[in-house]
């Protein structure tokens, strides 16, 4: 299933692309409870299938089956005429997640982009923080910081974490996945690297889009045969593939829950290939009217294009 | 105001601590507006004076003059025949914030602490952070890592925002406070080290001890001359005063916001004095059994008791 967050009537709500339809989970999950009897339907599907993506996570494999036969019940639909799909083109799209309890970043975790940083290959995951201030969705403006010339982009695969678990080992970690998505790790290079620690060029409002979609893990047997790729203004800039991973995604999911408990809606950015515009010659950084477009086989395109500073800090205060 | 986090009846309640009681603020805002004849006190008392520290804080001025008419109305009662009122030593005291949207925490902030680490005094403000995963409370029992024996302390001054904005200049900065509690980073130094990136020793579970309260900041009219100070088993080991801090909350405040849209809850821990266990010699890390205590003026005592990692680390899964 492909599961994003969209704005329908004002609200946050699940939604499952069908098509060039998106079902309102939560809804249709009434409409099939109705239909089926149920005299409280939206009660039960309140409960059954919760309308926010992180209620959903939390409820696990359960709520995980109700929107399966959610899909089922729509395919016998007449989309058009049902209330619980909208048009894909009528609704605002979020980010899948819109605010992650954490986004642990991982630095420097595919070899070309090791040797193009002129940086030795680690022996241990290095882990750094980016907050929820950064997450916005595919199509969004992302604003350019202003206060510096050099903004990045890094291409990355994004797990999203489904069940919650501290000391994950590697053979059970894929358990604790809900699904993966496209990640842009959208950095400030001047301001990561002025200070010891990058967070302060990591973290600007915005620069962190996430999408377009939650693919679920089922849809993605192995997620290390991803090819990942990033175009500045059409433009091929990174191209690469996840099996190139230096560490893999068992492996981070263990190093990182023997830190800290994960939890549903967490997202993990496995880091980024070669190509990033600071080690071009001359350097190849975004400026205001830029298209960068992160592609991720089976997930999707995740696009967004860079605006003047002032155009969302002003809707930011 | 020495606002609070309490566990009361199952429930996470904002409580306010008069003497030896802590009040239930939301109940005693309904109280308080019964007796003033409304017929629908508790409805009422919700919409003003929310009884979860995200919502009070996110409800602004209008909340804290709730609360302020709350104690006042509470000290006319006999605080042992309200249902509003709980002896401290009968409740679970929580974090004053229990999950706060960032940890923005500064490095490198206080003279000795640069000197005794051989570091450079920062010209900018170095910014790493944690994840509200580390949050716990005075009195709670902060779980050994188990995987390294380099366990440090950290006391620091922490300001919780109580007002959302971006960019905020220096002389706007703390109309954005809504006041002031004690914190320690605790700080796996090993982890910290090995890799460039701080964060995988700064964010172990419950590594981030948070209270006792939020004091509000017409109690504490200059933050910049508090002493704070550190014992580890009744052995002094930090002493300083915020007056010292290298980079004022003012001019984080200003440079946080720079990069990112500060929110009601966000916390700032604006750094360490000297005396951290790394810098003497021999070393002098924390073991299982210790009891480290930060204590900052007006703020009052963080205690924490360091306990074996398995005793938590069930209870995490």
């Amino acid at each position: 299933m492909r599961l994003g967050t969209f704005e329908i009537g004002n609200e946050e709500r699940l939604g499952i692309e069908l098509g060039d339809y998106v079902l309102d989970a939560n809804r249709a999950c009434a409409h099939l409870l109705a239909e089926e009897g149920d005299g409280d339907a939206q009660r039960l599907a309140d409960a059954l299938l919760p309308s926010d993506m992180l209620a959903f996570l939390r409820a696990g494999e359960r709520a995980l089956e109700q929107a399966r036969r959610v899909v089922e019940f729509a395919r016998q639909k007449d989309l058009q005429a049902v209330d619980f799909a909208h048009p894909l083109a009528a609704v605002r799209r979020l980010a899948p997640v819109p605010r992650p309890g954490k986004i642990v970043c991982v630095g420097r975790n595919y070899h070309e982009h090791v040797n193009e940083m002129n940086n030795q290959v680690p022996t241990i995951p290095v882990l750094f923080a980016k907050f929820s201030n950064v997450i916005c969705a595919h199509g969004d403006p992302v604003p350019h910081p202003g206060v510096s010339e050099e903004l990045d982009y890094e291409a990355e695969l994004a797990v999203v974490i489904g069940k919650r678990g501290r000391r994950i080992g590697e053979q059970a970690a894929l358990d604790h996945v809900a699904g993966y998505t496209a990640f842009n790790d959208i950095t400030v290079r001047d301001w990561q690297r002025r200070t010891p620690q990058w967070l302060q060029g990591k973290t600007f409002d915005h620069c962190g889009p996430l999408g377009p979609v939650l693919v679920t893990k089922d849809e993605i047997p192995d997620p290390h045969s991803l090819s990942i790729r990033l175009w500045l203004n059409g433009e091929l800039r990174q191209s690469d593939n996840t099996g190139r991973l230096i560490f893999n995604i068992p492996r981070l999911i263990s190093f990182i829950s023997q830190i800290m408990t994960l939890e549903p809606g967490d997202v993990i950015a496995t880091g980024t290939p070669g190509g990033v515009g600071v080690a071009m010659n001359p350097p190849g950084f975004m400026k205001v009217g830029d298209i960068v477009r992160v592609e991720i086989e089976r997930i999707g395109v995740l696009e967004n294009k860079i605006v003047e500073s002032d155009a969302l800090a002003a809707t930011a205060q």
